[in-house]
């Protein structure tokens, strides 16, 4: 069914499958008068493309994005921006193990029991390529925020046991370590970690967090579209994510009242909290301190050691997968995570408009 | 703005404030021909009803529910169903502090940022009691899950600290001990953590499990209507959940690929999983095992030891909360997730009736 | 399926069928600040009230609404606002002939193929009793318009026959008329033909218009959501309208382009168009204009004459409707057709908001 | 805002500007399983691309169609399918005219209200080369109804005053005359009065319709889903359409109940209408009788003769329109009919599934 479309306002379609032609995104509904190049879309793609580093895949994926609609003179006009990205380095191989059996920790099984055929190229449209086209939408997300003042900070927070310490955090390091962890310490102990699990033909998880900085209170529409939940879909609707956390997260259940309860206090003129537990979501609505996410994410399911599954026609056997993966998902999915995050705002901000008479009364007075 | 509907086929719109004249629920898109009386629907809202035991709260909310429309001769007719609950226990009082100031952990402050009126009597929409409706309307989700062989448990995983022994299993006690634990051993001691919080005017968290069973597989839509991403929105929706998890969860991030991929093997004829880490979703999928989905729920905001806040004016002042509040959401919260989970497994089996050219087909030459 | 609900951001959820409880809407996404009051929406239903002439049912029905949630101290809240409206005037009387059989120009038939299973009595939801529910949504959405200073006129342009004459155009008669028409001459013309086909056991279409004025220009969201193809849905979506059309409508496939373009001029300094053969809308977008918009009604169905049909069992027989019928819906309907029209435009204005970035740049720098 | 969206199941998303790199289309939630090459898209695209004929323009549209996913091996996955038509034989002009002052008749005005920014060139989105991915989208639905043994013809019915006589309605002819009517008089007719306009410098309007033979019984989703009004705003969303008439249509306000009303008989044990004055709808719900769908489209606005306007500063002045436009929009509008009326009946056919309990059940237990 039509599950490809994210956003009721700001609305993204993704589209294409791992080994076709190309992947996309249209985007309908962005404001017009937004300045917007390919520059700012790619400088976002360049960020999931693999072959950075020892620890992620040794594929080539160019990725380079060209917009096709909806930009006139540098500028977005209103109309849907049409965005793709070409397949260009796809490699042509034998696919016929994978094409009649069921990888396990994939989806193949799911989209056979449904849909009754499947690209089983590289995965088709279940494959992690799949989120180019999040990444080229979610990039005109970001642009939209950072007109507004809001802040996205995204990164490693643990890979397998190994977990950041806050008292190192160097933001600087998330863009400079190959894990993505804004703590040099532990990303040589996880770059470690990871190469052991390559050796061993096996793969790792690991735990992201993004935060949300300069957020404006009031976003969010009780009681189904809570800024929360509307956020745990589009996180959880990543590849391998199994679990969100918002604030305290799963912490919270362990916590006495007293303890959880932010207090207010006033500070410069404004409402604040002295403690931030909530994660800036309370009642599903933004409170003005910063959002806090985090997602957990399961080891990368293409691990090289055999394994053992069925043929769709219902023989066990044992596969052996092929081809280039990554050992751990986290450090190209940050970027996935904070486009997800960026589409959901956004989308929230705008339908936040009408909420007043007044607002739309000034808004028609002009 | 419109966030009070939940669902794209079995759609279902909430209304009604605490203290309002009634609360209640339209659902749309019911299929017709479904047996429904009164009876159906009130089982499940006596479920979330306080007043049961020595750890709820001492309100009596009798939540008489009244099908206003939709079911003619016993029987669903296609057109929407609409439900109320009448309030009539709600106890006039003053209500002049919470009207002034803002309760840490609430939404109250959300509110006013976002539609500069709010009302305040018991929290208004924000209020626990704005449950009612989706717990009136999941009753009927659950009635065709269970048409459809399909079915669904729901539980106390933990309170604070005190976890459940899954050797203790006894899904008798779920309906019969005070906390929903099944595990009486487990339950007397949560019992007696949170008579020792209420003694300190303090409140617990705790952690809720859904396992759904007979879940064909190929249900949910890739890529953004994952079954995993709306599961985790509607439940995350709930008042007072802070995280959600699907299968292993959190755990997941700290395996290795080859512990965390489940194998498929032959059962029966039928394709199964020899272990289930990835809680019967696979790429947003159903696979056919057990789903299972867990839900930790901060403590009740509503405390009665004294809190610092501030009022609407920007004045810095201390609150001290009072009325019945439960010391722990979790055990009445236990059947709105049960319903949250029925309302989107609903949907996506509708959703997923076109998926396939032969389906119409077959459809439309009877 | 569901198709009960209308609107993006302002959304209409309707309820009920003729003879069922009650019938009722649920407003989702109203702005808050709204004063709003049962006698606001009271006089909009006495507009569709039957029993006020000669020339319509002697049906009683009072039809007094009821807000149950959504106002607060004489305000909207935001929060979703329910409308009831009881059922109280419905004879319990021997539905076993409609219950059996068709009745020609009804939707009878079509249910039954649908659903399998129809409340047969006085037609059910397929009954024009179902515009209740969208004119006491509608009557809100009224409000909001006058707030924003937006005016609607509707009026009967024709029964049968006789038109009205617009050099006779007078708008007090609209309301003191019985059938509606701005011209007492046409409308003395319009009663003898009705009450000649009532001696005749027949009944009589006609022709609504409704004109929308200080319409803001930019409005509609190209290309699936323009002005005009809502407005269209709207207006064909109540029961018995067979054509719609916007400004010349049909006449404008017999005109030549010079005759049908609007030019435009200044006027006190804003744009306008010296004619408005267009009816307010090019492109789908508002221009500032007013909108024009002609709905024709077929006659009622509800006819005494014996009329040659089929069972549910598939026997040809012949029907004798009894029971009390409007020989026109026309003049009842004209308040329908107002709120179908205010519920597209309210939506509309607020789905525009965000069309701009700087909109939101002003929106969230306050 | 986010406009280009058709459809809830079988979802349509569309982009592109007369003048960008290309145009195209989105299809999300087609079934998996349907036969689809860029053939079977081609042949629709053929009917609408210009230069056909001395009666329409004299550019070149090759509007070659590329699939870029969600098809592998000749066959739909149920993954979204994305089209691209690239836009290779736009002129490079002078635009200055245009891009500085409205053309009457064109949504030029409103997009510049509503945006305040605009792709000026051949009249960016709001030109009729939107179109392209109307057709290519529609193709693929056209499909699916022909699988389900649904059947469209859409032919010319009136141009300016010459209408089409029935009694030599020539189905064959539809194709082959240059303006699409099913009678070969009336084609020379209108030609003759095409080519006098054009000499005048002058356009003129017309009439199509559309003719579904073979739909089911029980389509369409009251109260707000009706099949008639969701098919009145998709043929009111093509750009020129000014009228939609379903059925008897107009017609139908000057009948009496007893003319207007189709009565029911057997025919072979099928229950059908011995009339079709209804068009195929009741209620908003098909009833087993052809559906008539009749728009009433008005002359180019592209007139070659000199209008008044004004410039985007407000100064009045007068446009003289340059470029290649063709004097009648309808002969080339009527694969775009037919491709809206489909869209929309597949998307009613896929909605409808879940209309039983029996569906669902019947469904689950395969």
């Amino acid at each position: 069914m039509s599950g490809s479309t994210f956003g009721n306002l700001f609305r993204v379609t993704t589209w294409g499958e791992s080994h076709g032609k190309a992947l996309g995104a249209v985007i309908d509904g962005c404001p017009a008068g937004l300045p917007l190049t390919e520059a700012d879309i790619q400088s976002y793609l360049d960020r999931r493309r693999p072959g950075q580093s020892s620890i992620t895949t040794s594929r080539r994926e160019s990725d380079q994005v060209e917009i096709l609609s909806g930009v006139f003179e540098g500028r977005t006009t209103g109309t849907p921006i049409s965005l793709t990205v070409p397949n260009t380095s796809q490699i042509s191989r034998d696919y016929s193990e994978i094409a009649q059996c069921y990888r396990p920790g994939h989806a193949d099984y799911g989209y056979d029991a449904k849909y009754g055929i499947r690209d089983y190229r590289g995965g088709g449209r279940s494959s992690g390529r799949e989120t180019v086209g999040r990444v080229a939408a979610g990039a005109v997300a970001c642009k939209i925020l950072k007109e507004l003042g809001i802040e996205l900070c995204t990164y490693t927070r643990a890979i397998g046991p190994v977990e950041i310490d806050f008292s190192r955090f160097d933001p600087q390091a998330i863009r400079e370590t190959r894990t993505g962890m804004p703590d040099r310490q532990a990303d040589e102990a996880a770059v470690a970690l990871l190469k052991e699990a390559m050796e061993r033909l096996d793969s790792v998880g690991g735990v992201m967090e993004c935060v949300v900085t300069h957020m404006p209170p009031g976003i969010g529409d009780p009681v189904f579209d809570k800024l929360d939940g509307n956020l745990a879909r589009a996180i959880m609707s990543i590849g391998a994510v199994k679990a969100v956390e918002i604030g305290d997260g799963c912490q919270a259940a362990r916590h006495f009242g007293s303890e959880n309860n932010d207090p207010f206090c006033m500070e410069d003129g404004h409402i604040v909290k002295t403690s931030n537990h909530a994660g800036g979501i309370l009642g599903g609505i933004s409170d003005g301190s910063p959002i806090l996410i985090r997602a957990h994410v399961k080891p990368t399911p293409s691990i090289f050691s055999p394994q053992q599954t069925v043929t769709a026609g219902g023989q066990e056997t044992e596969i052996r997968i092929k081809g280039r993966h990554d050992p751990i998902i986290v450090p190209r999915a940050l970027v996935v995570m904070e486009c997800m995050t960026a589409l959901t705002l956004v989308d929230a901000l705008m339908a936040n408009m009408p909420a007043r008479l007044d607002s739309l009364r000034t808004f028609y007075e002009k």
